[in-house]
């Protein structure tokens, strides 16, 4: 495990509860007033101009320029080294040991941008996206409402980490505002299902990580080189139509009800900002199969979470749900690992959502089905009012940090506002 | 309807039972020796280079030049009216009448290759790739022999046009052979799962469109609207592991299952091509939700489609299955109006798959799985032996085309073998 350099310190002001401390340093793509999107790391209040780096030769990586490019897929592709490379030189200019960006008050003025004056991007070309269902609490309580308290979990669900294929095309970044979904829903058993705007939309608190190394098709990620394939992870809200996907699932899964808005936090943090923070998974019982044991395939990451709903016009955003992602039982490498075994091709920038995270206890259940109960257990809200879903003006607001020793390594947010459905006037 | 104009004949000789009349013209993207990947059209035994037909001057359109490409993305996103001009130019320049490419020996040396001498390529770049369920014998067969013959369709299935998101990422090209996949299998209901190489290897067999035109997120696709976002269509054989299928599908769907070979065949047959061979869908009834009634809701196409078992060193292929495509229930245009019902954004390129096309008989089956009904009526070969699933050295041919008034469009085959499984040397 890395252990943290806490004398490492930034020429720069960085509160202490930042997400961007230096021991971070999480990219993405970013714009500012009048310039082209490119490549940029948080720290503290302000974004790193990586492609003014690079063209100032302060930054410099075989086979690029990487930087001045709207995706981050040919920086990720370009490998471990240079990502170690590119770590270790930002880190350092960032430092306020190092003169060269510390002294140079024209470079910073060029490389330095405030966050609050950018528009932040998708930080990859997504060509895959995949959903993970690796939360014991959340798939036990969806088992329990809708299926059989008493066998909850489904017979594959501890031998394998159940996944499906999501719908790339509407990954979409934070602050993109999501429109209500309408399709089929079948509000009565007896009666034929009708066209109607989602009734029930939710949220699901998720994580997901980014992969930084393909495999060969037909030829499996084994769980021992798994995490040579990650790049980082970023926060994800998979948007939900329960109702729509409670009459449509059976028997190919989610379609319609999750191909809406899949919403990601815009800053990948990498796993070599993550280290410090490693921890195991859950006892895995039964023990896995010999696929999925080996180096490092339970290894976790000890990262809080929350998700807060801002109804429209309110003063006051209201914490739902605190969680941690160290309560999933199946581990990213597992998860990976899992994807590939029957040859499946992963390429560089496919996103893999962890699934719903709900820890131990009701205030930390990853969705609003789950908090409030099937609609059973409305939620207040600060300044009044209840939810059992989400309704049209609410942002939900995700966060994420990981802390330890005075350290923080943070996420940012994933923020999405809902609006009211399209008018359709369908006359049956 | 588009009548067929039988008096259109091309100066090449073309075999009356060639897939590839003058009144075809797939695209796809090949390469001959020493040549780097481009966009032809097939014609007859040959392939027509077309960056050398836009080159010489001689099929040129605005925003061009489209065909010096290894993808047809660019050319299909250019719009229908370019669509429209180039199969036009292409069918004057390879007519009988007209004298410029008939009459000019050097450039058809330059621009006329033998199918037999060059490789093809996928011939999009796949952004999505959704497969469909849309055959209500294929779905009636699997719920018979699965769930209850009584009640062997689940209640949404004349609903909506039943998909699920596959994997973009292993769509591949005919000829491209197929490891057999290793993964979860549970032999035994009252014990564990196993892992182990696939024991019901089967094919699918399907068509898929093409997306020719994207919407705007959160912007469905009208029925009255879908067919002018869809381009052509291809052959796809979506290889299957019905083993791992059955363990692992519940709640989520199919993933380890389908996610290592969905292969497709070479040539894209545009919708022009396949107009005068349109027929409508089996009657719908119950009559289906507004969202999916409409002008042209209900096309369908008259394809007749075969599948071909070739084992290794047999001297002759077995047809195993002959069905046609106007089986379907669900058309393409309800298909792609579901799909983008709550906003799903469809891309350039995306691949819808049919869903396995089975026909009313036991002989049109669409996969061994319906063929040897779940492995209880082997199918002879000829020459000897019998199948209940692929076995390791089978090649699995799919071939299809249209015919009416003495006039053919066909589309080739997608062919793939299957590669014994790879050895894992896993110790419990």
């Amino acid at each position: 495990m890395s252990t943290i350099d806490k004398n490492l310190t930034s020429f720069l002001d960085i509160a202490a509860d930042s997400d961007f401390s230096i021991h971070n340093l999480p990219y993405g793509i970013f714009s500012a007033k009048d310039g082209s999107p490119r490549a940029g790391v948080a720290i503290g209040e302000h974004v790193l101009d990586l492609s003014v780096l690079e063209e100032a030769g302060a930054l410099t990586l075989d086979g690029g320029p990487y930087f001045n490019q709207d995706k981050l897929n040919a920086f990720i592709d370009s490998g471990r080294d240079k990502w170690t490379k590119a770590r270790e030189t930002i880190q350092q200019l960032l430092s306020a040991d190092c003169a060269t960006l510390r002294d140079d008050q024209d470079l910073q003025a060029k490389a330095l941008v405030k966050q609050a004056d950018v528009t932040m991007h998708l930080p990859v070309r997504v060509p895959g996206y995949t959903d993970f269902y690796s939360s014991e609490e959340h798939a036990t309580n969806v088992g329990t409402m809708f299926r059989d308290p008493a066998n909850a979990l489904l017979p594959n669900w501890k031998e394998m980490p159940v996944g499906y294929n999501g719908r790339a095309s509407t990954v979409i970044i934070s602050g993109t505002e999501v429109v209500r979904p309408s399709g089929q829903l079948k509000p009565k058993a007896d009666e034929r299902p009708i066209f109607s705007p989602c009734k029930r939309l939710d949220f699901e608190l998720e994580t997901a990580f980014i992969v930084g190394k393909p495999n060969q098709i037909g030829r499996p990620i084994s769980v021992d080189n798994a995490w040579e394939h990650i790049f980082g992870m970023v926060l994800l809200n998979d948007w939900s139509a329960r109702d729509i996907q409670k009459w449509e699932y059976v028997p190919l899964g989610p379609f319609n009800a999750k191909t809406f808005a899949s919403e990601v936090s815009p800053w990948i943090v990498t796993m070599d900002a993550l280290m410090p923070f490693q921890t195991t998974c859950p006892t895995q019982d039964p023990q896995p199969l010999a696929y999925l044991r080996g180096e490092g395939a339970e290894v976790s990451f000890d990262i809080n979470l929350s998700t807060e709903i801002l109804p429209e016009g309110a003063d006051e955003a209201t914490v739902v749900c605190e969680t941690n992602f160290k309560y999933m039982y199946w581990s990213m490498a597992q998860q990976l690992t899992h994807h590939t075994i029957t040859g499946c091709l992963v390429e560089v920038g496919d996103l893999m959502g962890s699934g719903t995270i709900s820890g131990p206890t009701p205030d930390s259940f990853g969705s609003m089905l789950e908090l409030a109960w099937n609609a059973t257990k409305p939620v207040e809200l600060k300044g009044g009012g209840t939810r059992t879903f989400i309704e049209d003006g609410d942002t939900v607001i995700i966060k994420g940090y990981a802390e330890k020793d005075g350290v923080r390594v943070g996420f940012g947010e994933v923020s999405g506002k809902v609006l009211p459905a399209l008018d359709f006037n369908f006359s049956e």
